[in-house]
């Protein structure tokens, strides 16, 4: 991963993606608003009239090995393929007790215990995963991951994320809000 | 490390750190400035008359494991203790190829045959050290790391960037400035 890719997620009144629900999971949710729009790069404020601004950074993967990557790479698919008119927005923060864990322990609980990436696997290439770091940007979240996938596997992308509510790695999330959203095909 | 710091560095004619050199070790430079000041926050922009800001966030190790951090925390020194009047500021930024890599292939690197912790433990607690990240920040440099430290101690810390500069690791750095700076004690 040796581009980043910087974006910002604009909830407001325009964009592409319809919001078709907001969702507090763990904490404080996220204004309603009717729609999405995704900005390339970092803006430096929340530009009138939208709500607000989640700002973050496709970069390179920080637990996954080099056996998990080539796995990785044979089956994902790419975000924005034609048939994927549904999506999922999905900001988290973890708890001040994970970041004081040290990367070794990180990875112990993200994949040993929690089978974070392994586990996701048979969702692939169904539904497609982009995640953005968004913690050294000073955000209120940590992580944004965006999920894209055909209406017919929005049963197969709940049944991924009540798998990944489930595990020990998601004890340390302590705010986490879920954006589900849709686009014209 | 729970808690993150955000800082931006900002170079121009003022600030508590007087500017004693500033030299392209690998790339580009920066351009020539009298002073350093350091404020709290990422500054959206340059403000006039200063020629250049560097954002950064300490945040969370990335490669050190448990054992690793329990001697840092033993040794290490806090940065702006009273006596520490020499500081140098360093930023890098790393190669594609080092961000192509994986999480595993990067901690070999940088511990497993760069010995970039265990070889710098020697030079604690005299020499005293912030690493700042900013490859998600979108920003020129990867990294910002800050050093202070005694002028009686500034032989140990040309020891110590030399060290570091002979590694494997370094391999990978594609380009480096050295800024040195004074303070009033």
């Amino acid at each position: 991963m040796a581009n980043i890719v910087p974006v910002s997620f604009v909830g407001g009144t325009g964009g592409q993606w319809q919001v078709e629900s907001i969702t507090a999971i763990t904490g404080d949710g996220l204004a309603p608003v009717e729609a999405v729009a995704i900005h390339d790069g970092h803006l430096a404020g929340v530009p009138a009239p939208a709500a607000w601004v989640l700002r973050g950074t496709n970069s390179h993967g920080r637990y996954v090995d080099r056996a998990q990557q080539t796995g990785l790479v044979a089956v994902q698919a790419p975000i924005g393929r034609r048939g994927s008119t549904c999506a999922a927005l999905i900001p988290i923060r973890k708890s001040p007790a994970w970041w004081d864990l040290t990367q070794d322990e990180r990875t112990a609980i993200f994949e040993g215990e929690s089978r974070h990436i392994s586990s996701s696997m048979k969702y692939l290439p169904a539904i497609a995963r982009r995640l953005y770091q968004a913690r050294d940007l000073a955000e209120p979240f940590d992580f944004l991951t965006w999920f894209d996938y055909a209406p017919e596997d929005a049963a197969a992308f709940d049944e991924l994320v009540a798998m990944l509510r489930s595990t020990r790695e998601w004890q340390f999330v302590d705010r986490e809000v879920d954006v589900r959203l849709t686009r014209a095909s």
